[in-house]
Parts: structure tokens; sequence; C-alpha cells
């Protein structure tokens, strides 16, 4: 029989609405909490144990956080890993691995990544300067993708034909080959200091084709056993070869013929994921923790069949915000909301997420549309 | 469609577990939040967006605490109920109302509102001095409690035979003839501002009759329908009479011949509820949100059977806290772990609890049973 030290100190870069949700679920736990991040008035702020108030790009700030800490965790790729990299140095347990970090940070890295695992992904090119897109005809159409700095759609270009060139990047970037997408999976999977993985049922992410913005996720994905299987063989891949502790969000492109590519990997808790807090029997924030605290993993099994979808900015409002309509939402049985406390609203900016669970399919879907016609993000 | 104003502020009087529940509820929804202990290392107090110290009996403390509030709940009775009243008058909603609080702080008048309301409750006879007991024998076996002032099984002394007599109180106290149980039962429910109300499945709790603390507590209840019947109506009665809105847990015996008797009632979220967390659509913390914001109330209904069975410090431990054996209690499957962040532990203090969930009645048992001999709370 084990004893449970006295009360590990973990600090988490980033204080969005990851770090609120993983507080959330650290407050079930022995654990002492710490936050490092800009805007004292972000999601997480109020949620730790110590706030401080530090930029997660610079080193002095991050080293200085994490020190006399005994883990620490990233919500967001875009911190300083050299920083990271002195304090694993010094004992501190980081999770994920710095290595991973500087890996997945950089596109180009990423995709030579994947290559060199053989894990099945789009093919592609480095590019320094978009005029070299005019010799890679045959990879048209392809999407070019800045190699550091892009997110949420930023830093991203489809290049259709050779007269969209000009809209390349001017920096180290990828193109990659346009691949027809039959269904964009998510699959979450946890990997403790032991090597033991928990995978939870990948979900299907349904795109809005005006914003590039998600529109709505299922869990779990109607997937033929076949399919499933390749999936989870290919993420598990991705997750093993970082050789680090973990949870891992990883995206697929599925085919009309079945085959499978993976898109990108988060090394960390994911929007994707969200749905697993009431869908779920261990949430992936629980999951984390359980990782980082060294305790058993916990179970992945789905309880009922979940819909997620994000709370967003509505188009023309910019300011403090309000939720019309929350209330009819809340009315609708078994709708689970969540609101991220962020006191500005703008324009596609995720301001919550709700989910629902049900048995029926449609129910889900109806209960969705019921939602994001009733509920509009507004500002005052 | 209603729109939701801007961020209501809600205070919470004392930062217990209860609070903690509260404030991980909190997050979900768009509220600023506020604590008043007295302990700044309680376990709620990094929870909240601004926490106070200070005294919740104290008028001057919770009447400056509350001022400039929305809103304000407790997570104790024992508060100062004068400064709530005041709050009340200027506007502050207080959930539950001043006026319950005063009914039930005191067990002379939470009896006599049960008789005047014509609700079941054992047979009283109020006291000043233990020696007014030897007129009473009729009474007998009976319970003596204290008018005021008791708290977790102090003031409450079995009064069996009149050799008994000089256990019982020197102060205002009742005394209330022994009721022969065959089953307790708590049943929470909540009502809102509209008086709406929503009524959870009642849960069977089993005591130690050693240590005269819950063992555990089983949901939802194995009860026929007619008594099922008639414990939701008392209970809905004991709640409506009260004219107030909030949340509720009333605690009742069940005879042999299935006669109901209401014990007593909690005005607030109660340790018979925290299974709602994981077992129901929407937890009792949840459900108080709801109702202090003004939303629709929350679906009732379990999503599974649980036992909720708390964790408590183990005799001969005091001081730092250590939990033994909480790596093998966390791989049992959909066993759900809360540990209250409290750094000290003494015998019998609550430390935390677990709900597990299952389908059969046995596998829950089986799981209680192997947390109950694997778990122990000592200090380092």
């Amino acid at each position: 029989m084990s004893t449970t030290k006295t009360r590990p100190k973990v600090g988490i870069l980033g204080g969005g609405q990851l770090g609120r949700m993983l507080l959330q679920a650290a407050a079930n736990y022995h654990v002492e909490t710490f936050v490092l991040e800009n805007d004292s008035e972000c999601p997480a702020a109020h949620l730790c144990h110590h706030f401080t108030k530090g930029d997660i790009r610079d080193f002095d700030a991050v080293y200085n956080f994490g020190k006399g800490l005994d883990a620490i965790t990233i919500e967001i790729e875009n911190v300083n890993v050299e920083a990271l990299e002195k304090l694993e140095s010094e004992g501190v347990k980081v999770f994920p691995k710095p290595s991973v970090l500087k890996t997945i940070k950089n596109k180009i890295l990423q995709k030579q990544y994947y290559k060199e695992h053989q894990i099945p992904t789009s093919d592609f090119k480095i590019t320094n300067h978009y005029a070299e897109i005019a010799e890679m005809e045959d990879f048209l159409p392809g999407v070019h993708k800045l190699g550091e700095g892009g997110y949420d759609g930023r830093g991203v270009q489809i290049i259709n034909t050779k007269s969209d060139i000009s809209k390349g990047f001017e920096k180290p970037a990828i193109l990659e080959k346009m691949v027809v997408i039959d269904k964009e999976i998510a699959i979450i999977i946890a990997i403790n200091e032991k090597n033991e993985t928990a995978i939870y049922p990948p979900v299907t992410m349904v795109f809005d084709p005006d914003l590039n913005l998600l529109d709505y996720q299922l869990s779990p994905s109607e997937l033929v056993q076949q399919v499933l299987w390749k999936i989870e063989a290919v993420a598990l891949a991705v997750v093993r070869n970082f050789k680090s502790p973990g949870i891992f969000a990883v995206e697929l492109f599925i085919d009309k013929k079945g085959d499978v590519f993976v898109n990108e990997t988060a090394p960390r808790v994911h929007n994707s994921g969200h749905h697993t807090i009431e869908a779920h029997y261990s949430s992936q924030f629980d999951m984390l923790w359980r990782v980082m605290l060294g305790y058993p993993l916990g179970n992945t099994r789905f309880i009922l069949p979940s819909l997620m979808l994000n709370i967003i900015g509505a188009n023309g409002y910019s300011g403090d915000v309000v939720y019309e309509g929350l209330e009819e939402v809340l009315k609708i049985e078994n709708a689970f909301v969540h609101i991220y406390g962020k006191k500005q609203t703008k324009p596609g900016r995720k301001m919550g997420h709700i989910t629902i669970l049900s048995n029926e399919k449609q129910d889900l879907l109806h209960k969705a549309n019921k939602i994001k016609h009733g509920l509009i993000v507004k500002s005052v």
C-alpha cells in the first residue's frame, strides 16, 4: 500500500479556459496549484492557490515560476521551452517534456516527426519563400502553413492553383498536399510515467465551412471497426514515439477510402476533449491530474453519447459580454453549460462550450440546433 | 428571449468543503464569487474571486462582506442571522431567507415548526433543566438535544432510563421520544424564486453503530412506492412552508410500519447530496447556482445508482495529513475521489468523500468495503 506524500505543487503555464477546467478538476485532489499568465483577470486566475502575473514566453518568468514546483504543465504550446528544459534538468517534472513542445510548436519539425516514425500524414514540402511553390505544381491544391507562430486559423493559406501562390509565406513553412477529407477525427490519449496508456473513444469534428471554425463535435465517432483500429494504432504511435508522459489530442483526416492521415497533435488538454467532463467517467482534466500526480489512469469509457459545441462571440459585438438566450439553453434537458468567465467578447472568441448528453443522435442534433439559434454572445 | 445581466456577485458564508464544491460548480457559470471565513487556508479560500478573512458569526463581518453583493448563501447554519436580515432588507438576496435560519438553528423552534405545519416528527417536550426529564418517563427511551450550539454529534444525549437523566442538558433543550428506526433517509429539494421545485430521489444513510457517524449512503433508496410518495410529500411540505428559495436536505426516519418522521432539515447543500456530482445530471451544487442566478432548475434524475462514503480522519492521528492507500482506491473503476484539501487531519474529521457508480448494488458494496479497508487518513 502506497503513501501519498504531502501536497505536491503543480504549475500551469497559461490561464485560459483549459487552465480553468484543469483547476476545477484539481479541487478533487491533494495538490497545491500555481498559474502563470499575463492577464490577472484570465479565466483561471481565481481558481488556483497562487497566481503569478507574467509572460509564459519569457525565460525568466517561466523559470522563476517553475523553480520549487514538483511539476509543471501547459495549456498552450507557445511557451518558453528553454526555461522548461532548465527546469526539467533541475528535477521539475514537465508534462509534456520540453522536447515534445519543440517538435510540435514548429509545423516543419512536427511533419518531419510523423515522417520519421512512419506515421501516415499528407505529403509535404518545405519552403522558405512562396515563390518556391511554383516548382511544386504536383502538390496543388495544397495548404501552406507557417512553421512557427500560426494559431487558430492564422498562418494557414489554401493554394488551389499557381495563381494563389502569392498568398503564401516568406518564412520557413510547409506546403501540404490537400487531402480530400471524408471525416475529421480527434482522439485523446493519456500516457503516464510507467508508459501505460488510456485511450478515449475518437470524436467526429464537424466544421462550419464559412467560418472555418468547429461547428460541433459528436462522440463517439461512427466508424467501421477497421478504421477505428487504424486510428487508435496511428494515434498511439504518435504519442508513444514522443517518449513523454502527458495527455495528447491527435487530429486526423479520413478520406473516402478509409485511409487515415494525421493532421496535427496537441500535447495537452484540448477543445476536442471537453465533452469528457460529463460524458465520460474520467474527464481529460481528471486524467491529466492522474498522470501528473502519479495516480493510476482513469476510465476513458463514455457514460452516454454526447455532442459538444463551442459558445463563440457573435460578429459585430466587442466589449463587456452578455449571454442572450442563456436561460432558454439552461432549460434544455441534459445540456451542460460551461461559461469561461471572460469579461470581454469579440467576434469568434471562444467564450464557453456546451455538452449535450443523449442516447439518440437526432436528439443531440436537434438540441444543438436549438442552442445555436437561441444563444447569442453579445456585448452590453 | 432573456438577456443575462453582467456578472452577478455572490457570496458564501463559510469556506469548508461545501463552499469548495459550490465554487467548483460556479466556474461553469457567469458569476463573481466571494467567501467569508476565519481560516485563510480553508478548503474554499483559493477557489473564489475574492476571499475575506472574518468571523461568520460576527454582525459587522457578515454585514460588511454582504453589502454590495447581489446574493449570499451559507454552508453552515451557525452564522450571524441579524446581519443577513439587514442585508435582506437592503435588497441582497439571501438563500435561504434569514427567517429559515432562525427556525432551523434552534432545535426547539425547528420542532415547533414541524408541529405547527402538521409535519410528522417524533413527539417531544421542551426542557430547561435535565431534572425535568424525571417527570417525562413516558417519553423514555428518548433523545435529549440542546436547543442551540450542538453540532456533528455534540449536544445530543441518549436517555434510556431514569438513571441516564443526569447526562442531559442544563440549557433549553428538547426531549424527543425515540423512534425505532427501520431506515434513515435524506432527500434534497431545491426551490426557486418562482416557487418551482426540483426533487432528488431519496437516499438511504447507513450509520456506523459504534462511531455514530455516517458509514455510507446508497442512492436511490429502495422504497415501496407508497413510502416514497409519503417521503416526497412530507419533505415538500417542510420546504414549501419555509417560503424561501434555496436548497434543502430533509433527513427522515422510517419505522417498521412505514411511518415517516422528519428528523431534521439543513437549508443548504448537504453531505447527503455529494453523490449528485457524478451520479445525477444536475448536482446539488449546480442546482443551488441555478436557484441563486435565477436560471431554470436542473434535472435531478440519476444517471447511475451510487454509493457515497466519507473519508474520515483515522483515530490516533492528528497533524499534517497523508492519505495511505489512495492510489489503490484510484484504481477502482468508477470510484470518484474528492479530497477537500484540509492540511490537518484529526480523528473523525471529514477530509473528503468518494462516490462509486454502478448498476449493481453488490458491486457498490464490494467496492465501498475495499475502500473502507484500503484508505487510511493519517498524519506524517
